[in-house]
């Protein structure tokens, strides 16, 4: 990586957003206002709709960012992606004039982060949910069924995944109305109607998928990482009580629909590259359409999760762990998926799975940090946890950082509003 | 219903396309020609596109038809989808002269069915399939499970479902590929990759959601069947070894997601109106959430499967059933499906679940058909069958019939290809 790399704009050094990151967002001037595609940098939004116009991107096809998605540029290919990304670190460099020297083009093509409004910067056709923690499959397996045997026999043998609810995939400040519906508290009664009373969120990444494949046609693992743009922070909100009572036999379905919440800065895999690192051993070794041919197949990300209470003057740390405990890979988890002859899509969202290290202070759910509701987490300002209460803000940051350079993916954050008041009861 | 309803066309006394019937599709003249929607009459297809051009359709907004999904028709709700059909109705009703008298419009407006090429006809943005035949999980549970507990406890107190694979829903006539992943032949080994070897279907139906709701914003059971478009036939191809290995805990993945094939006519709730039923009797009474004010909340909707063996002649028919005997309504399905909040999209397909009726002949799989293998079913030229083979076509079949009046389904098709030849090995 070329540490020497500086841009012109004065770049604080804890920021995620360096000239060595460049990560993709919508956004727009006003609430309302035209939605268009965007860089990160510093506390800067580079808008690439209006450096497109002046022809200054110089990208096949197109044009591609004057759009409310990102989805024709990431389908346009790696080629216009590593264009891009390349132009835009050009024009944003402290060597290059035309940027740097030219104070009206600055002013109608930089805006400040703080005030802008960012979007979802995604049209997601499919949301697909992996549990590659091995971490957190073993913790919720010791909890809810047999701690001799928590991890379950496949587990260790293949990526386990399931389909979730593209429609709910929400961006970062949006809020969340606490769900209702079944739960069980008695289980010599009948289930009843209530609002959820277990709320947690779950800290995952996802991957967004920038290549398609044919139906039929799977991804073999030597093509997996092509098909992968980038990724972004994902709180999987999840409702515990109803998911402990509807997920035999077919999986959560209500308990996680209701919302999943993304940062809305796509990080690429191109400003992660700096920071791969490698995968934990497996063993046993994966059957071969599993077998990646390079072990440094992961990457190396801080992640932190904090809750902010309605009435604190400032957030809790409850979480730092990192991405590169996750058992399985990015590549492994999409091979797997269209081993079947799945298709993928561009903008499809792959999460990771909650993701916990190997303590208690890096679990990635309260449901693991507060043990089932055992161990109460005690907030900045002497209220405590066991899982999210209503006005509660959670907060997801992410970064890699490496010889003094930092990559990293802001925050995704979302606050928790009260349950709907429902008129029929049951 | 008005029985003295005839069209100026001649319309065969068994053909599923009634003048009552009039099921919208999207079709094109040649396989790479202009995708536009048309409705099924007869043998014909009456191009929708070419009257709303020729201004013989009166909507409000538009234009709809010359596109190639009915997305934007749905959308426009339904006031539009009653004017259509009444005004389609009308056009095809022998009092009418516009059509019938005008030999050069009917040359442009009508095609035969079997001439032209059909498609899917939706762009599906999710895909939720419920479980909702007390008799197929009965009978999955007898199986899998515990013969005396085979229901779980959830199952008669909501209706469980799960998210399914959007990406790939694919039209009748097109081809699945026999999906290979991780099977695991022998409970004392590691599972190895192969082919699928026990590859099913699964009859269902599935109905189209016609109005969205908004995240946070549950559809309540009164307001249910206003979002509820049309049904088509669903086949949910299932690869039940797959299945066993990869489901529990987070449900189906690979086993469901390589392929559904849909009917290519979605047949409106206008036009099955008149085969209303009453759903079964509902014990435990559901929670006041999914309790409907009517009991007619079904519908009298014979079902049938049949396979055709690559050397066979004719086709075999495996299976006879109703819709009538499925457990819970629609409207108790989408109202179960956003009462977290989850939001719905036009297009969205909801399947039913494998539609299993009382008998053996009346059940909607495979594995219930021949009972886990053991019970061998005998097709037309000789050959047995537990599962289906490569070279087979599963034919589903609906109809609805009263009063000496059909409306019908047409046929979801599909052949199954032998698996690909993948050159890794374990």
């Amino acid at each position: 990586m070329d540490t020497q790399l500086r841009s012109f704009l004065t770049i604080a050094a804890d920021s995620d957003f360096s000239i060595h990151n460049l990560p993709y967002g919508i956004f727009s001037e006003t609430k309302d206002g035209v939605r268009r595609a965007g860089v990160a940098i510093g506390d800067k939004v580079l808008d690439l709709a209006a450096l497109e116009e002046a022809k200054l991107l110089t990208l096949t096809g197109g044009p591609y960012f004057n759009k409310p998605t990102l989805n024709d540029f990431i389908e346009s290919g790696r080629d216009n992606w590593t264009a891009a990304r390349s132009q835009v670190q050009s024009l944003l460099s402290a060597e290059t004039a035309t940027l740097r020297d030219d104070e009206q083009l600055q002013a109608k093509v930089l805006f400040d982060q703080s005030s802008v409004c960012l979007h979802l910067p995604l049209h997601v056709p499919g949301y697909t949910d992996f549990y590659s923690s091995k971490e957190h499959a073993t913790n919720v397996g010791t909890m809810f069924r047999d701690p001799k045997n928590a991890l379950l026999p496949n587990w260790t043998e293949l990526p386990v995944g399931y389909n979730g609810r593209a429609s709910t995939i929400i961006v970062s400040g949006q809020d969340v109305v606490r769900p209702s519906g079944q739960i069980k508290p008695n289980a010599d009664e009948r289930p009843i109607f209530s609002a959820c009373r277990r709320l947690d969120f779950e800290l995952e990444t996802a991957f967004v998928v920038g290549k398609p494949n044919h139906i039929g046609q799977p991804i073999s693992i030597d093509d997996a990482w092509e098909h992968i743009f980038g990724m972004v922070l994902l709180n999987d909100w999840s409702a515990r009580d109803i998911q402990k009572w509807e997920y035999v036999p077919l999986g959560p379905f209500n308990a996680k629909t209701f919302a999943s919440s993304i940062s809305p800065w796509i990080v690429t895999l191109d400003a992660l590259a700096p920071f791969k690192t490698d995968l934990p051993v497996q063993e046993p070794k994966p059957l071969a359409y599993l077998r990646e041919h390079n072990s440094d197949t992961t990457y190396d990300i801080n992640l932190s999760v904090e809750i902010l209470a309605e009435k604190a003057d400032e957030p809790t740390v409850v979480c730092n762990t990192n991405f590169k405990h996750m058992y399985w890979s990015m590549a492994q988890q999409l091979t797997h998926h269209t081993i079947s002859g799945c298709s993928v899509q561009v903008g499809d969202l792959m999460g990771s799975g909650t993701i916990s290290g190997p303590t208690p202070d890096s679990y990635g759910s309260m449901l693991e940090i507060a043990w089932n509701a055992t161990k109460p987490v005690t907030l900045s300002n002497g209220e405590t946890r066991t899982f999210i209460e209503d006005g509660d803000t959670v907060i997801m940051k992410g970064y890699s950082e490496k010889d003094g350079i930092r990559v990293g993916f802001g925050e995704v954050r979302g606050t928790l509003l009260p349950a709907l008041d429902f008129k029929f009861m049951n």
